[in-house]
């Protein structure tokens, strides 16, 4: 049979992962060091307080743990999301919380409610490649902006809504990631965000701000004073809000949350009834328990120390064994290290020879929708221990070598 | 805001599940007697054997366990569901196995992956309504083949394919529960299953093949050969086949799989990418060593003795309670009753009646494309145990009363 046939345009037009993909070929290989994924360390995880807080879960007193729950998610938890949002700023009530399996299905449930064929997405040059797949297979259109040390150009949005505008498409939102981010370990100036909400209402549309890494500020360099979301200071109710525990607790849980205006929330309600009917039921009281118990908040600042000490491992081994020839601007907070090598090496052509010498990293070319970065590549040096990175970096660094040293091809 | 305006055509036209608002309704009010969804007993739960499982597991031994994992899924799950499939008498490589979160996973990535809108999808009357609303929600045609006893009605599913084809409408798949199908309970019989791929040759289409409940036939009906797959007699790859651990481990886990010809699959991987990265570690992790450890062998002849005896003492309670006003076939499997009233009984104006005694279920029109069905109901005999399920029908019966003594309106 030839399936092809059978295929939907979104299902015939669907690509890759080029995150996901480096994943399955790290986990194929153990003595491959990996700075692809964006996966938090091993390290990082409370083994004996889940240990202690299964061991009660599954005790069988409460039927519900095992049980399907309500789409909206389990109720104490969404409850308890009220409280560390008002800590991020963020006053919602339950009305405004779903909980997603994963920030990724908040991502799709804003491509499913929102977004036709055609709309246009904004998006950062670069951005999240989990995003932009995620409005792709909605058939969105998805256009650049640059951005600037402190993020996002505001002029260059102004100007690209203008034109858009002068075209007549409709743009649906702008996805954002303000606190360190994905991949280039940007914080947007707090000015900045104010100002991406006066955009938002003058040009009645909306702001999707996605914040993994707020908490992970490294406090050599930033507070939490620099990471006030977006989302705080939205009077109108044009900011989706996303966030996760999976770089804070553990991803395996799959838990995730969006806050929404009620009516928004809703809709995703419903359209996540088709997705999955809920969120496990298990993996969110772990979560709730965690939080609960205090686990959540004992826990961050040691993962500030821990991302924050693997990020001066990384610069100083790449100091070291680049030289010159690797450029970078020091991340104030989350996982990455955003890359610049010389003009005319391209990082996805390095990496087959990367990968020869057993460590991988994601090119920076499938973050940019316009087809740019050639020569950037994403270094995560949030799973690796410290040996590892270091060795890692010496191995690319031989890679590097080897191409830039490799005389002309001749036949 | 208005946001409305922002909606896209799928997001504004979604629909509530009426499974999942029933559901909603009975975590409101635990005094509630729910036959509505379709949940598992906690009593059919391997609580001892989950604490031990997740002991091991969150040692921290082994830090996958609450890592991001493969978008496939679990190797050494897929692994294992290559011999569970085995004796289900389906022949299925690691390459033709996608896990899901949970089934209903499953049918959003058939949406996704095959369905334009306008595309065409059969279902029985009734069928399932989480599969009815994906495929809604990915903007299908659905159109309805009655069913007989022994399942859909072969000459009803030519004529529609022969009218269908003349109207130059495109038929993409079939969507049928074999086993003790939800809602009616039905057994597709052998010989029919077959005529079913020699008809999805003919036409060149897929059969969408759904088996939550294959595993649970009750043995005084029916045994292990009545339930043999569609998938397991399609030698041209025209049969996509979802099973689940939802309903003979537990629901929370979230495990479920597809199987398709390998290319299919690959678009299914590719698609869920964007759902959810990867359906939770430590949850698949749980699952594979259940499977491994024997404890879902040795769970699920229990859980055939269980589900067996709550159908027998329902059905003892309705006939006591209803005589001859409520008519259902005895299903020889699985979770469900599926009750007639009499002609002019509305059991979706008979629910808030019963709300208002405790009791619910899901009134039968939502499963009919067509809009028929007025006067059934399923009842879900799996969750509630014996002494409610009486308690639960005498409600019913006196609801029932209460709407059928009435006297006419009068203003």
């Amino acid at each position: 049979m030839n399936y092809d046939t059978l295929l939907s345009r979104a299902g015939e037009r669907m690509q890759q992962s080029a995150i996901r993909q480096m994943g399955t070929v790290a986990a194929q290989a153990p003595d491959i060091i990996s700075f692809a994924p964006g996966y938090p360390s091993p390290e990082a995880f409370a083994w004996s307080d889940y240990q202690t807080i299964a061991a009660r879960l599954l005790s069988g007193r409460d039927p519900t743990v095992l049980q399907y729950g309500p789409t909206r998610g389990y109720a104490p938890l969404v409850e308890l999301l009220v409280d560390v949002l008002a800590r991020r700023g963020i006053a919602a009530t339950v009305e405004d919380i779903q909980i997603t399996t994963g920030s990724q299905q908040g991502l799709d449930l804003l491509g499913r409610v929102l977004l036709d064929p055609g709309d246009v997405v904004l998006v950062e040059l670069p951005s999240y490649t989990g995003a932009i797949t995620a409005f792709r297979n909605a058939q969105a259109a998805l256009v650049g902006v640059p951005q600037e040390p402190d993020g996002l150009a505001l002029d260059a949005l102004e100007a690209t809504t203008a034109r858009l505008r002068r075209e007549g498409r409709r743009v649906k939102f702008l996805y954002v990631v303000p606190n360190f981010q994905n991949p280039t370990g940007l914080l947007i100036g707090l000015e900045k965000r104010r100002r991406l909400l006066d955009w938002a209402a003058r040009h009645d549309v909306l702001i999707v701000e996605d914040d993994p890494y707020g908490d992970l500020y490294f406090e050599d360099q930033a507070s939490s004073a620099d990471t006030r979301p977006i989302k705080a200071d939205d009077r109108e109710g044009r900011v989706v809000y996303l966030s996760t525990f999976s770089k804070t607790l553990a991803p395996a849980f799959r838990t995730a949350w969006m806050v929404a205006p009620a009516p928004l929330a809703a809709r995703f309600e419903v359209a996540k009834q088709t997705l999955d009917l809920c969120t496990g039921s298990f993996d969110q009281r772990v979560v709730y328990e965690a939080c609960r118990d205090g686990v959540l908040d004992r826990h961050v600042p040691r993962l500030r120390q821990l991302y924050r000490r693997k990020r001066d491992v990384m610069e100083q081994a790449l100091a070291e064994r680049f030289g010159g020839a690797a450029r970078w601007r020091s991340p104030r907070g989350g996982f990455f290290l955003w890359v610049t090598l010389p003009d005319g090496i391209d990082a996805g052509a390095l990496l087959p020879r990367a990968l020869a010498h057993r460590v991988i990293y994601v090119a920076g070319q499938a973050f940019f929708v316009d087809g740019s970065g050639a020569s950037t590549l994403r270094l995560a040096f949030s799973l690796a221990d410290d040996a590892r990175i270091v060795e890692g970096i010496g191995r690319l660094a031989t890679a590097f070598r080897e191409v830039t040293a490799a005389p002309p091809a001749r036949r």
